[in-house]
């Protein structure tokens, strides 16, 4: 059917979205969320309908995305034709019935979703039902390498190509912005991409962000690298693997993550990675509760790396309290730098050194962790650091106190005195994005005690930063009222940590197909 | 934060979407799909925001939903703050997790869903974790109740109001278009309300509205029901459940219905039933496989009404093939006119009469079948009828050679001799579709034989109706492809039914909370 195109002056965040009235749509023989093929010229592409009720007839609305790809002026005639509902809707089904998909099925859904052929309500239910069923490892490869296939590459003429990612979960970890450095000092290649924070206070990406520029091409990488051996840069858009873009925007609400691996994995081999270390923070407080559990997710992990031609070795951290002090893009920019220059937290060292250890053994180095240590204390890792920053268009001589922070601070003092039991990770990088964290750089958290110190009534437990009074107050509130610290003279004073009110897990009930 | 309002001269679907582009967003606090209150004068609301790379700073993107509600101009300043995580979340989360429920929770998320706090990626996946973890019986009374007490009611002054409803799957079933009639010639009061079709060739709304109007107010069926003590409406814009309707939407595509009882029973008791008679077919064609499945599910009904204050009781019907011949909104019309003057298909006759016959007993009358019977015979079924179609604005003098139907037409024909051993009613129905049915109103498929009957080569199967030559031969290369109707000489000629391709069902795997 021949309909006037009308532009909407505004993006549909990359969605392919159509409009039309009731009218057009049941003339043309489609319903809201069904699909139709717009055709311009001789350019086409699959749009997913919405009704809107009071939309004139015989148009068709178009955002950006859609008028921008076909070249499509105001007024235009297009062609509007209903189309076939997308093959991977079928293996979302099959997904939402507890099947196991099949290679080709699982490529056909990560292209289609790369294609924007799949709703927004689609994808939700597929990464839905992948998170209540879980996933194969063989389901798992497939997405990874599909993941792969559908996105932009990077591709250096060096081997090997080492490389480093944590699962995340701890607050504070700033390991990377050190391990970098002390990879390439040796004469390594590790180019290395971050996200920037979505529900934590702060990504690697935005604590490198306080130094320099992250935001790089390929080509751009490719030269840093070459000069360096090593970058610290976003890969948000580089197009890496664009799928899991996708599906972290749908999963970001839900708070779910059942892509974790091939997430993680796709994105290494998308950059070439001949060796990789996965960090595993493991504690109650982090992502992974126990050590068995770490070995499990590790051996995953191990596997896939196998099946998609990389050498794999994972890491498990202790993931009970935040890595080093501080929380929160600019607070941990400016503890790195002081710990490559040597005057550090002792974890975040320990850390950083065991895990380029481990990279350096499985290179050859032999023994790795004293290796990563020297070039820490020889200041090689440092000007390395400085080297990579000034590559990427930072200031190669900044100093810690030239970092700003925020300019208002409250203190969180404890009224007793006692040991501290726990810190509980969650409330900490709650408290700091309330302080504004990650978006305002300098606000943040600071601790001022770990694990197991003795602290005496009136002393600070931690600071607050923000940039802004109204943040720095709902931050104050909100630590007051999670208390994310937990203080006791001994252990057994202080038995119920908690009261859960009762909740049954349901048994399945008798459910209707459609 | 003050923002200039930039009206988007077009609807969301009922959604409330705010535009920001990235900066502003930032400024704010606030991440694509996380929520803002939006405040104009004394007036606010919660929105969930879309990120729009190239829209203005300082500006908020607003749909109709939003401008109207708050009576917003072109270019007025409005407060856009951050909004709390709406709490139905939470639920949903648990959901997930395959938590049970508790009826607070289940009202919490049904009026969020209402007030449109919630994403279709949120409600995708709440209605995904109910399909796969199931509902208890205290969920869907909890789900039911809710779905109630946030729409509208329906209030006449007589009691008992009777109902009946057919949880659907079997094509051509026009049985609600007797019963009504039936049961009001009787003198007792029937206000049916029905649904549009969304997946089958046609809804009992769609097959009305070849008589007369069906989209009538609260008001009007008030009216039509005082005069005539039934009627035969749309129950879509009456806002009777209006969460129901959204839920509906984003099933839709997944085609998934996990809130099939709550649905249904909400809507019975949103317009005051005190006795309603659910139609279960059965058979391997329908939805529900076996009678003993049927029972399960009748009894969920039956314990459901109880809890809801409603006499339920359950007619478990024969659902191997199509109801009478014709599929499709005006073939059904047609069929069903013919049927209530006395000349219609004996299952038609005898399904109406059973079901009308099982309300009678209901309500105290005695050999319930025989007297529905005698209304039809009499022809005071058909006087009802057509009083019903006057007081709702149709012709009540309408017969059934003026129903328009497709002028374009090809018969399906057999190449051997045989009996019909089966009937494909999903089949049918895609055809029925693809021919344009119910869009295209006078499209449609009329079988020309039934399961048993013998049959010789050469003879008509089906014949397909529609409105244009392209549907007309989409459908008749569906039907050779389908092959909806499957004859032999004797059963045991035919004994593989189909190849289905292995599938193994998954065990869990680790996943992570994240």
């Amino acid at each position: 059917m021949k309909l006037q195109a009308r532009l909407l002056d505004i993006q549909a965040g990359g969605r392919r979205i159509a409009i039309l009235d009731d009218e057009t749509a049941s003339l043309i023989g489609v319903h809201s969320s069904d699909r139709v093929k717009i055709t311009h010229k001789d350019e086409h592409l699959i749009a997913i309908v919405n009704i809107a009720d009071n939309f004139p007839r015989n148009y068709v609305g178009v955002y950006q995305e859609i008028s921008t790809k076909l070249g499509i002026e105001n007024g235009e005639i297009v062609e509007v034709q209903p189309a076939e509902r997308p093959e991977a809707l079928n293996y979302v089904q099959a997904k939402i019935r507890g099947e196991r998909l099949r290679e080709n099925e699982v490529k056909v859904i990560v292209e289609e979703v790369v294609e924007r052929h799949l709703s927004d309500v689609e994808i939700a239910s597929f990464v839905t039902a992948l998170y209540i069923h879980g996933l194969s490892i063989d389901e798992i490869e497939a997405l990874s390498k599909a993941m792969v296939e559908t996105g932009g590459t990077l591709t250096l003429d060096k081997t090997p190509i080492l490389d480093k990612h944590s699962i995340g979960g701890v607050p504070g970890d700033k390991t990377s912005l050190l391990v970098v450095p002390i990879i390439a000092a040796a004469g390594f290649i590790i180019p290395k991409t971050s996200s920037r924070a979505v529900t934590s206070p702060a990504g690697t990406a935005d604590r490198v962000e306080t130094f320099c520029p992250v935001n790089l091409t390929l080509e751009e990488i490719r030269d840093v690298v070459k000069k360096t051996n090593g970058c610290m840069v976003w890969g948000g858009a580089l197009e890496l693997a664009p799928a899991d873009d996708i599906f972290i925007q749908v999963e970001y609400p839900l708070a779910i993550d059942p892509l974790l691996l091939p997430s993680i994995m796709s994105k290494k081999k998308a950059i070439g990675a001949t060796h990789v270390v996965i960090d595993i923070p493991t504690g109650s407080g982090a992502k992974v509760k126990t050590v068995g559990s770490a070995n499990a997710l590790a051996y995953d992990f191990i596997d896939l790396g196998k099946r998609l031609g990389m050498n794999v070795q994972c890491a498990v951290t202790f993931g009970e309290q935040p890595i080093g002090y501080a929380i929160g893009p600019a607070l941990e920019a400016q503890e790195a730098l002081s710990t490559i220059m040597g005057k550090g937290p002792v974890d975040l060292q320990e850390k950083a050194t065991s895990i380029a250890g481990i990279l350096f053994e499985m290179v050859g180095v032999e023994n790795g962790k004293q290796k990563a240590e020297s070039l820490l204390k020889s200041g090689k890792a440092e000007r390395k650091f400085r080297q990579i920053i000034e590559a990427q268009g930072g200031n190669p001589r900044i100093k810690p106190e030239d970092i700003k922070l925020g300019y208002k601070k409250a203190e969180i003092t404890t009224d007793k005195d006692g040991r501290v039991l726990w810190v509980n990770n969650r409330s900490i990088a709650q408290v700091a994005r309330e302080a504004g964290a990650p978006k305002e750089k300098a606000a943040g958290v600071v601790l001022k005690i770990k694990l197991g110190e003795h602290i005496e009534k009136g002393d600070v437990l931690f600071e607050i930063y923000a940039e802004r009074n109204t943040k720095l107050n709902t931050a104050l509130e909100l630590a007051k009222k999670l208390q994310p610290i937990g203080l006791s003279k001994k252990p057994e004073e202080r038995m119920l940590i908690g009261r859960v009110p009762t909740r049954v897990i349901q048994r399945k009930v008798f459910t209707l197909e459609r």
